[in-house]
């Protein structure tokens, strides 16, 4: 049995976006800036795909900029608003210590140009407090960043509120919501979010397209300069296949979603409720404040690459946390965020559902993660150390 | 008939390309950055993809770095240069008054950062002298960034000289290549070019796939911050699809290379020969010096855009210049930089063929063209001026 546990780092896509994008790579293949009729005929597909995204984020068709994916939109959030911070002489933001790369590494620029940056902490539960952060907006804040719901733990921060302080602190928000999109309600007017970031591959949609939401009167700034396109606020020929592909995939994602979300929640609870039997193991970050698909657990004595490659060969495709980072030696940054010690960290595994999981494929993962643990566990020296009282559990 | 004749500004995807990519949107979805074997399969295909297109452009697979098009990689190049130059002092720049507004408003971004730009003038050929590139370069120039082939004219540069001139010098050597990869030979190697953009959809691949080639030794900066794929060069997820869809493209433009060049050049030089006959018409650029596909004439009396919509009106797809910046009223900077007089500049046609145009489509452009610019003049006030003296012509 083959099980696709992974759809955190990226999804199959939907037949329907699939036959769309495809429909329109063969068909319309037009330049969406031309005037003749194949390429006006590209030009109406996007504003198809903005109007039908808009209504369905709760904004408006021109709040919407297209780009290549999540982490562009992450970084021209950013970027664009450290230049508004700069023009008002603002220049302290506020963000947490487990957002995505995307984000802090675009942070970690700005601090060479003279950017203060507070990291919220996060807590046990993989959450911030909306306290800690209201005593750390500043009169020079220009900008607070907090991700909807964490890639690695999928805990979903408390957006209304921290939208709502925002909004009262005059402080723009932004949010890195390319994991809940699609998954859970997000509706920016709602929650007052001022910027949002999206990418398609992460509900079922097409590599290769996302989008940079900013409220009217936020202006942006290109990080790709060039042609007209997008207002002129992303140079490129659009990639018409792609953003009709996320389109349909997030309308799709939108009109089931509450189906969706119960199924996947049952599923990953069956999960959680099983592997948390494992002893010596540890669910990551609140269960209750969760996207419905996401389990991450931590397993004591093992080394999470491992897991990984044995769960492989049984046919269950996991990861260990973001497949951005993959390749690091490093333990997650969210984990250590959470406090859990580098040893822990280094076990942990991240199983990632979606509508297209089944309860056969679950079960199959509930057989062979405790036989795979078991495994690793007899041949860890540490585990020996620990069993035999050479070493103290810590969880 | 429906003719499409704006190859310059995107090209139908072939048959190999569309097959590749819908393969890969389909079966091997995987995150490349995943340790599991559908990640792995995709990461399989990324190196493959890599050393292809390497092989044909005559550079190391690690040269390379994969971006969502050539506005992405243009940006990308002298932003890079930029940071290189400040590095070292080095604060000037060389262009050319026609380069693609990617590269235009890239080095517009750097002006304000204290960079001096020089813009190169482009003679009445479409063409820019070597010797006036070699008297603008200076101690403290950083980069020359001279495009390969002009996108609205199609001439190409001397870039032979260029790139040994450059080597000489020491200066970094990027070029715009988008328009002509694919369709005319290009070996970095050979012709010393240390920096190249180019853009899949440009030669029948995908939109959203593109990539900057930049010799070993040239520090790349990061213009999208975030995880580490590309070698922490070009965050965001790869869109895998794209871009082994852009290698099968590539590999396929380079095989029938000589034989489209051929079958290419033939068609475009009965174009130019039937559309220079209507009175008062002028190709603008070198014919000699010139991209396979690429007619661009101006017809005085007559208004760029009227043209084409009635040209549309009979089947046939074209351009009055770059689809970036359409939508625009200014005329052409391309046309402009060449010494047109405005009045001129706004009344030119770019016809861009491709291998997938027939001589059948040729004698239809050839048909309704002069009918198109014989109806508009007969209701132009301009050209009744012209008729009856009260103006003067210019061409």
């Amino acid at each position: 049995m083959q099980v696709y546990a992974d759809n955190a780092a990226t999804t199959k896509m939907s037949k329907k976006s699939f036959e769309t994008t495809v429909s329109y790579m063969e068909n319309e293949y037009g330049n969406p800036s031309s005037l003749y009729t194949i390429g006006q005929k590209a030009q109406e597909a996007l504003v198809s795909a903005r109007e039908s995204i808009a209504g369905n984020l709760g904004c408006e068709p021109r709040e919407i900029t297209f780009t290549s994916g999540g982490s562009e939109a992450d970084n021209q959030a950013i970027v664009s608003a450290a230049e508004i911070g700069i023009k008002k002489g603002k220049k302290h933001i506020i963000s947490t210590e487990f957002e995505h790369h995307a984000v802090l590494h675009t942070l970690d620029k700005l601090k060479k140009r003279g950017f203060e940056i507070t990291l919220l902490p996060v807590h046990s539960d993989g959450l911030v407090r909306v306290g800690e952060l209201s005593k750390a907006i500043r009169p020079d804040t220009v900008l607070v960043t907090i991700m909807f719901a964490n890639n690695e733990i999928g805990t979903l921060q408390p957006i209304a509120e921290i939208g709502k302080l925002c909004k009262e602190k005059g402080v723009i928000f932004h949010t890195d919501a390319v994991q809940a999109v699609g998954h859970v309600k997000v509706n920016v007017k709602e929650l007052n979010i001022d910027m949002l970031s999206m990418s398609a591959h992460k509900f079922h949609g097409p590599k290769g397209a996302g989008l940079l939401y900013a409220r009217k009167g936020i202006l942006l700034s290109s990080i790709i300069e060039g042609g007209a396109q997008e207002r002129g606020k992303r140079a490129g020929t659009e990639n018409v296949p792609a953003i009709v592909g996320m389109a349909a995939a997030f309308t799709e994602s939108c009109e089931n979603m509450d189906a969706n979300y119960q199924y996947v929640k049952g599923l990953r609870d069956i999960l959680i409720d099983e592997l948390s039997k494992i002893p010596h193991s540890k669910i990551n970050g609140s269960v209750e404040k969760r996207l419905p698909g996401n389990v991450n657990i931590c397993f004591e004595g093992i080394e999470g690459e491992s897991l990984l490659l044995l769960l492989d060969d049984k046919g269950v495709s996991a990861s260990s946390g973001s497949a951005c980072t993959s390749g690091s030696l490093d333990p997650s940054h969210v984990l250590l965020a959470l406090g859990l010690p580098h040893e822990i960290a280094h076990g942990s595994l991240r199983l990632s559902l979606s509508e297209y999981n089944t309860e056969e494929e679950v079960k199959h993962i509930i057989k062979v993660v405790p036989e795979v643990v078991e495994y690793l566990r007899s041949m860890s020296p540490v585990w020996k150390d620990l069993k035999e009282g050479r070493k103290e559990y810590v969880i």
